[in-house]
């Protein structure tokens, strides 16, 4: 009866999300011996302004900086 | 205090959805003396193709066979 | 496909958490047409310590107060 | 490694969100000594035909009332 | 910034814990190309008496049945 | 309406958690208006071995490395 629930920031295509969903049930159903048929999985594509990281959305993180700013993100 | 979440693969109307927020929060107050004011419930419509069961997106399974393959879906 | 999950602030009992499923279930059969089987529901029962109202914790909005401060909850 | 869900009904601005995560951001930072970029946050804003509260849909409760049945909302 | 939850009903072993993150992390970097170090991953072992499918706690499906009541679940 | 969910990894004290309920809803009631009795806060303290980044537990990533095997963490 596993449940999954995968919060992504921006979009993902069609066969992208086919993908993960065949991945992660063959995962549960590999190391668990869960029954494929139970495995519930929901994936959520959420907007860069509504995912914050390090403090900020993610929309501002990734805006174009002013020259003379060009610090590099100490995170990648 | 309670809060539920729930996630439904498709589309509600408005009425199914004040049905079912009713039934719920009556559920709680019937079943554990909770006030209802303090009941929070949200109701999240997913797509078919965020959703996934037995392994793969519901909007795929869901889609027309080709002839021929007219196979039973054995969770229905 | 529903998922549901519920938290409480404290503890249920196998009785109503037991009730609180069967009706939840009924009212997604009913009022969506879901197949019973395929609805997925998690109680999570929260402790008082951990689940947060009005700006506090439940723990500490329920402890007892020093005489002389009888006020009245404003939110009831 | 924080993760946190904040579900709103209704809209925020770019400028709220953005204020919103920088605090909660902070706060989990000046209370726990979490590391800044492992914290995650997603607000999720809910249409109020999808939130819940004292058994109705928000959407419902806000809505004009005819004459003649002026009640005060005993929530408020 | 992938955030997971699962939620399983029963426990797992640390190596089956283990062995799903590393395989849902894999999934995200190589259908997305997510950095894996923004992925977080939460399991979430839930009691079978605070799990409910099928319209009851798998803890109450679960349990012996008097003889006489052998019928076959549908959903297995 | 707004409700918080926050999945720490590892423990919090009591005094910890309340300052961060306080924290949340001053910043969900000075940035949207929001009635602070309406905000909903659940923090949950997930075990290191529940708990994945970077493809694997925090509890393994946290183990004691063996002499020779002291490599820095790209992540930190």
């Amino acid at each position: 009866m596993p449940f999954v629930s995968i919060r992504l920031a921006g979009a993902a295509t069609r066969e992208q999300k086919a993908a993960i969903v065949a991945d992660v049930t063959t995962s549960l159903v590999t190391r668990l011996g869960k029954n494929p048929a139970a495995v519930q999985i929901v994936i959520e594509e959420v907007s860069t302004e509504n995912y914050g990281a390090g403090g900020q959305l993610l929309a501002d993180r990734d805006a174009p900086v002013a020259k003379g700013d060009a610090h590099a993100d100490p995170r990648q």
